[in-house]
């Protein structure tokens, strides 16, 4: 058990700047109360998920959204908060001009206008020291024979080229893949297999994202977890969770059993260490934003703890024997035990209240930037 | 021929006054130059779809987005421009209010508001001459225990009967399932049976839309055509094609040999009057508006010509003899049929140009709303 | 709690006769030790999950696999044994006649034999003392147009209507509906609008039995138990679970919290009662089969506790003030609550083993099983 | 028209030898008249699809189905009647050692045993002349924990290096994915990523064949076969299709739009050659064999003359201008054109019948077959 605390002390999961915006759906943004209305505002909320989980010390951004004139002065107010920069989100679907594509458009200058985003963005890892930027792209089509697929997947290697060659010493970037969304009859890295075998040409520094809400119905996602693992190139995690599509749900909140299999499967791969970055992205359309984060923080942790109180030999035992009821049962055993008085019992340890929620509905904060951040432009995605 | 010519002189395909604004994904909206910045312009977008295609004589409205003052004008307008007003689509989804709900929102305000709005729709109908309410409601709820999924049912049972009992003589309306989206975990209306079972116990003025789109992976779209019309339930369609989610592409352009089976089932099953409404409902997000309306008409009128072509006799024939190839192949014989030489003669036989995608753009009608539309806010959801 | 422990003392799940046989895929069906030759050695192992878990007292027979020559004496059988005889299934699906269909059939003929089995079905509910008659149809067709679907539903509402009428005081019949398999293009009773619509026109003898395998991806299922409990049609359910299709693995395995979900419905619909049956249906293709069909028991009862631990004062009061995260936090709480100690503390009260499957495990009882059933016919799938 | 008629007459396309044998689901198997009784009689008829089409010369072997003691004399057999030995299939998922796997077995034994059944293959490829191997493994598991995931990649590996470097020259294997059945949870080459990933680093001769049946919902599979082509690792096909799972149905059945653009990646990438094999993978469970087969190859004739239609030129014009209804429309005029009276030419200039389903109807075989092969075991999956 000292272990298991020691390891869960010592786990990281990053807060996506965004999550703490308005977020919606094509239908509707409904706007909440408090909602930051620039980059520092949403560093001071992420710091509060930090400040009641302990375990989420860094916060990814999102450029243009977070874009600042001193990104330097912007690292210092998140050391000020307690809080570091994490990966930097490149964003190339809100212009008009990525209509038809970023990197993969037919027309040679979006591409460049693509590119150098990207390479904008390496800029600001350098500025801001993180030391991971995120390749999501929009990039598809929505209608059979609207461009050339295979056109596009080399248009695709040759700007991930550019960009890997431009990353320095310690840097790696993280290529995610989608299903669909928002292009709807292709997308140009529609799978992990795209995405891995972009990643192993272009060598080390490139690695895999996994965003648990970007498969088709009925993938084994622990199995891409752990093969990924096998390869050397998972780069890291995008949780959230689905019921449908790409829900951007709290994680946890859909299947916390598939969680639960995740995280085992990244124990056993040997992926709980700092070289898989454990991010959430979520939207919380309809709850609110930091209790949203520190309750999807909170899922992690849960879910974590269960799969260290697996009994790896006694499941290991029970494989080899080919008992597929006794190896089903150690691994049920740690999913239904609960950890919830273990967390509170490690949170106090940590010096923190045991119970995050209530701490957080009680300390005021909410009324606080309820009432102060009222006038100027809520952030949202796309701002 | 002659009478699949008559037959397909006398279909009816009513266009959506949202396809021609602006639309989008929660990613982007793109926007398009021409497009229209009032219900009038719309009007005469769906005009030009009309013009040329020679079956798509009624437009569909959306209140509040197509609200004016005067109804009556706007009626008058139509007529002028040699079309008509169809369809009352309502929206109970836009307004702050609804974050949890409309008709099934926890709170009776909310609830009220909501069914005050759809009372005021079929003032419209009044207004407008428009006999078809179209009750699509985005309720739902994120996440499990949120809401009370029984409650949720009574009350939207409570407000579909206040608005059946406020139909006219020869008003109806048409509830419409939705598996998932903007609600993610469970929609009020989730599928044809919830629908059917509503309007079941509401009347015969109560009838069940299928939109094309809004199914789950998997589900055979024609059977529950078949089954609506058996049961005198289906009253409509809202068509448009999709790989993946409810994408709200261009009907016909995912998957052509669906849209055939469909327009099969309902002339079999009796489908092909005025008492079933075939409207598009679509997004055209990439590509030019008009020109993707005329698309999708063309689309609609090719899977009914060869729906038309099928040789019933030898169909049947076929099937009661046990011939799973013979009969099988006595549909895919129509389906396999190029008809649009068959489409380009009537089209002449009616006046019409034979080709509607040329004919439309060398009319020179885009070249002239792109330079007169400047200025004023374009339509688009929301607008 | 007492409520709880009363409440969970009187569930009743009924387990399958067929589970006890050998089953598998298509691909291969992999032979057991000790599996039963026929009904008498089922009902014998059946019995020993009713031992050890003391929530089991009933078993579904399966027609012709589970013919006798004397049905009084097979129920005597059972009754010996300290079980009963639960529902009886019919079969309409492996007999070659059935190639292209049962009651739905475009031959008369077969259409008299299967329905002539579904009256026979009735007459060993009468000789058993069963009460429930559950029909699964196995119909539909392969290819588009190989068969008329409408033709189809008025086949089989006249079927229906026989089999209905023929129902004794006391008696009903739960038609179960499945997406897909074995016919692959269209089934005669895909979905629960299906089931529905004729089972509303039957009248109050015909209910709906959901299998939790048999809907598409994505599907809402315990949104059907709410609205099927609401309509007073939901008669039972088959229980077992899948991650893609109708995978038939033990039900809790896929996923728990799913069960959990559904069980809650069960209970806030009030349908926790008599009326309505949970019966298990699963193929343990490579676990055995005792252990499996215990370890589904206590799966139910797991979900079923946790179901009953759920707040609902509290749940309701956060569902009527919007509080998203609040609500979803007390149903969460249940579902987190570990109740397994509870279950051994009520079993121990009941006079059982705390651990069913460790006190099957010692028993002795397969040992005993795979030494005396050698030779003969082992049960399986279709015997 | 010329080259497109030169390039039709050039294709291959191999039929499967247990098509011909009877199939079925895990409910059923139905027998039909006239099926074979051994390969030699299995060949016959596949030589029978070769006289109607022109374009089915050589046979899929499946081993242990196909086993004979003298291959020599089964090739110089099917040489005799016109056509040859295509690919080897291995079949290591029908004994009862591999219950828990084959290659991928936590039992060393039956890892031994399996990988020698693989090398079987490879000698019966040097007796036939057949210069491809075939391995699709059913391997899997059925439960979370029933074994390690990755540690079944590992043994996967070492199984399919040993078979790899038994590969003679001009030899090779395709490896085939398959999201799910027979096993439920967990495949353990799920996807077209794991296949490549594997076969990457095995080399040259190991490469991915895509079963069209095999991907879970909303899969883009043209997009797959672009993807493998630009990395030289696409093998060759199984074509069949699917409604919902593998449902092994005729190909072109279910959605002939996609198999149009499957093939038109195929060409643009291509992969018209010999190199890449199409072959079918059906089952004709309740259509007659021989008929079905037939069929089936015109389907894929058919598709493939629309792709050969492809204004290239046009499209790419489109592409590059950005006309996504352009560029569309280019696409979807080859794909309405009717083929039939250019293949119904291009076989009599081939010295065929026109119809090749009434040419095999009329022929008499089927009525001779049914005469001649009573008695003896008819050939069946397994068999």
């Amino acid at each position: 058990m000292t272990d298991i605390k020691a390891a869960l002390r010592a786990q990281r999961i990053e807060t996506p700047s965004w999550a703490y915006g308005n977020s919606g759906t094509r239908f509707k943004v409904f706007a909440q109360q408090g909602v930051p209305r620039d980059p520092y505002e949403k560093l001071a909320d992420a710091a509060q998920v930090h400040a009641y989980t302990g375990i989420a010390p860094t916060v990814a951004l999102h450029i243009p959204w977070d874009k600042v004139d001193d990104y330097a002065d912007l690292a210092r107010h998140a050391r000020d908060l307690g809080v570091g920069i994490g990966a930097i989100n490149s964003n190339v679907f809100q212009d008009d001009d990525y209509k038809l594509g970023s990197v993969t458009h037919p027309d040679a200058r979006v591409r460049r206008k693509a590119t150098d985003h990207l390479l904008e963005c390496v800029d600001i890892m350098d500025a801001t020291g993180s030391d991971t930027l995120k390749l999501w792209f929009s990039d598809g089509i929505n209608y059979p024979g609207q461009d050339d697929l295979r056109a596009r997947q080399d248009r695709l290697a040759e700007s991930l080229a550019e960009v890997y060659d431009r990353l320095g010493e310690g840097q790696r970037f993280l290529l995610e893949y989608k299903l669909f969304e928002p292009a709807f009859y292709a997308t140009d890295v529609p799978d992990w297999g795209t995405a891995y075998a972009h990643c192993v040409k272009l060598g080390p520094k490139a690695q895999v994202v996994v965003d648990t809400g970007h498969h088709a119905p009925g993938t084994n996602i622990e199995f891409i977890v752990a093969f990924l693992l096998r390869e050397g190139k998972l780069g890291g995690f995008d949780f959230n969770s689905r019921f449908y599509a790409d829900d951007d749900l709290m994680v946890g909140a859909a299947d916390p059993f598939q969680l639960f299999r995740i995280m085992y499967e990244v124990i056993r791969g040997g992926g709980f260490t700092d070289e898989v970055a454990f991010m959430l992205d979520q939207c919380h359309n309809i709850e609110p934003k930091i209790p949203g984060q520190i309750r999807s923080v909170m899922n992690v942790q849960e879910a974590t703890a269960k799969a260290l109180l697996v009994d790896r030999a006694a499941l290991s035992a029970a494989q080899q024997a080919g008992d597929v009821l006794g190896a089903n049962a150690v691994l049920m055993d740690a999913y239904n035990t609960d950890v919830r008085p273990l967390l509170a019992e490690l949170r106090e340890e940590m010096g923190l209240a045991p119970d995050p929620m209530a701490a957080y509905a009680t300390s005021g904060y909410f009324e606080k930037i309820a009432a102060e951040r009222v006038g100027g432009n809520q952030a949202g995605w796309g701002a």
